[in-house]
């Protein structure tokens, strides 16, 4: 069995089959991981471009690691010093890159729709590593990769998605994803960072954390953008950590552990405690491990190659 | 046959049967850029350190490409955050990066002669990626390359080369490369950049557009440095194109069809009309490509390699 | 023999037998650096993650090369760009970047004690690249093997670390390194550059650069970092050349060649003069290649590895 999409622009635009694809795939390569010798020469000679126009650490080294494990030769490319302040479009940048023989593309963009726009123009496959506030499909895919690894079915697992909705990817291709699977999914924040009708989307609402709680089996807690706080849309990190950060008190309400997700980096005392974040129930880290696994499936799988049962 | 050069400094000092050699060795190596697996064992276990004083995205790709697909290391080098803002010499610097055993040395440097410094002092072979407004040896290589895709042979190919003549190393780099194979070169600009005296290499010069275009089979069209426009010498970026901008309308006057080519990045509608830059005859990205190939090539044969016929 | 140490965290905390486990394997790798394929299969599917919280040029690219010789895969985090800036502490840091399954982390850190933090908090083996002023171990490691090349034997040899002792992370790494091995080392410098009470760690002190060369049989400079002058601990860099810069004049004063090292990037004409960084008893670039050794053999055995006759 194969993939059906080229590219990997969005879990909006995979079908549930290639997710499944994708997620068992994962599994895979997560063994891979606890190998001595954890390198296979599956895209040897292959070559992938990481096109990173917003800075990104963890999730550039990510994919380096996921290419390098691979036997893929990568090579990276950062908006600093590039000719993209040379006035170049994206376009041109990107058929330049594909002009010398890549396989794959790798972008993080700020703009909604970049990958999208390069998947229609080049003959390589694109992966979205990011796209403005649009979708972010590897932390989707990695987040319910470690879903499945505590929950036995996505079929009613209550997922609630916390903080500032209305701008984060991981939120949207988390909400893509997991509806995909009939999960049932809550998004909890304040009503300044919850995109309006987001029920329309078939999420639910909920504007009350300690609501929330007792009602899902997993929290997906977003990363508050120190940033943001000078926006006005919330009036300090420490209201923020009395109304929404979750905490072991809060917690305490629930009558069942609940798994606890981050797609880091977190903020400690602001959207999570550090005894929630280092608990027994927490995920976190296996979310990091699972990355790693997710970028190599999606680069196996659309290089065109087929689940395989180890 | 190998190559007599020992380093790759400028197109000035390689003969007529190097030149040669590399265009030839390029085609094997670029026939290597479509196989499925773009790799060989050529370089492996040699290092090459990619020493750049001048930030470059594309020129830095196109080497680590090459450098990867022959299976050499590669580490890169970059004037931020390195010693020579400690007020280290380059040659203290380059001595230092030596002593760790490389065998390539691909530096870019502000200052014309740097390269040539170098070979001088290292064991290591060296290869001029632009230095200063003197010479960029392998964007000269990958040119040729490029035009003997469409045209049969130098002799008398007739080459216009267009635009900031006085600031440009790819020009002096055609220049010197094309006038060894016996071509014939007309640089055009505003007066005010092109060189005195320039006619005593051996070209012709030209100050209107209009008149060089029926005389040639090949416009090789310079980037204008957007930055040039506050030094005075040209009045706007209109003016530059209505003067000398690259449009389908001026190509109609040529009584066949001209093969468009472009150093990249291009700026689109100053020196080159998108319509021109995106048309049947612009071999644009195929320089790209041959790129990869001439580096490939060029490390190839500074490292001892014959010529292979594949 | 295998090494005892889990980590290489400072020279303090190596024992004898480690060290000149250590030395004896570097001279192997050292063998290696001087073959036309400079690479071993040892590391193949191992992860080096550098971790670079200071710029370095020099330190990461020698790492980097021995990474690479040892066929590890490498990756390079700096602080640019990375979630450090966005308040991450450094233990979520670096368990983020373990949970990728990596087998080495490399630490360069402005905090002394932070490669000892990370040793407690993971299970990847940690190699300190600079803490701080407190150790460069295999700055340190370096700089023994480079003496063990001139001097026969570690015993009574006469060891004077010239210069900015106080902020030196060189020189803490050679006194432990040197003293272990019984050497004798005299510390030289301005009375402000001195820590107080650095006798009772086992060194001899000495103020006068005129009253220690004719006692020592190697000189280790240390780099005058150029911004301390502006801190008032020495008058200027014209006087700090006058009363301690090494220059051939001084060294006539010696009975017989003194090995002059130092671990770059030298400032000529300041702690050093031209004629004697470039004299036959200057051992300045058998340091940096030796660098290159160390890494690999620190590398080895860490990973694992016994000594080796080759």
């Amino acid at each position: 069995m194969t993939m059906k999409a080229r590219h990997l622009l969005g879990l909006e635009y995979l079908d549930r089959e290639d997710i499944e694809l994708i997620l068992k795939t994962t599994k895979s390569f997560r063994e891979i991981l606890d190998r001595p010798i954890k390198k296979v020469p599956t895209l040897q000679g292959k070559t992938v471009v990481n096109l990173f126009f917003e800075p990104s650490t963890r999730t550039r080294i990510s994919f380096e690691l996921a290419e390098k494990r691979l036997s893929a030769d990568s090579v990276n490319f950062s908006k600093e010093g590039s000719s993209v302040k040379k006035g170049e479009t994206l376009l041109d940048t990107a058929r330049n890159i594909e002009a010398m023989k890549i396989d794959f593309v790798v972008i993080r963009h700020q703009s909604p729709g970049a990958p999208h726009f390069l998947a229609q123009k080049l003959e390589s496959r694109v992966i979205n590593a990011g796209d403005g506030a649009h979708e972010h499909p590897t932390q989707g895919l990695l987040d319910m990769v470690t879903m499945t690894d505590k929950h036995p079915t996505f079929k009613n697992l209550r997922v609630g998605i916390v903080g500032d909705i209305s701008h984060s990817r991981v939120a949207m291709s988390n909400i893509h994803g997991l509806l995909k699977m009939n999960a049932k999914v809550t998004v909890c924040g304040p009503a300044t960072l919850i995109p309006r009708e987001i029920e329309k989307l078939g999420v639910h609402v909920c504007y009350d954390i300690d609501e929330l709680i007792p009602r899902v089996d997993v929290l997906n807690i977003l990363r508050i953008q120190l940033e943001r706080q000078e926006s006005g849309l919330f009036p300090s990190l420490r209201e923020y950590h009395n109304y929404f950060g979750i905490t072991r008190q809060r917690l305490e309400k629930a009558t069942k552990p609940i798994t606890i997700m981050h797609p880091g980096p977190i903020n400690r005392g602001v959207e999570i405690s550090s005894d929630v974040a280092d608990s027994e129930h927490s995920v976190i880290l296996d979310q990091v491990t699972n990355g790693v696994a997710v970028r190599m499936a999606v680069l196996y799988l659309l290089a065109g190659g087929e689940h395989v049962t180890n």
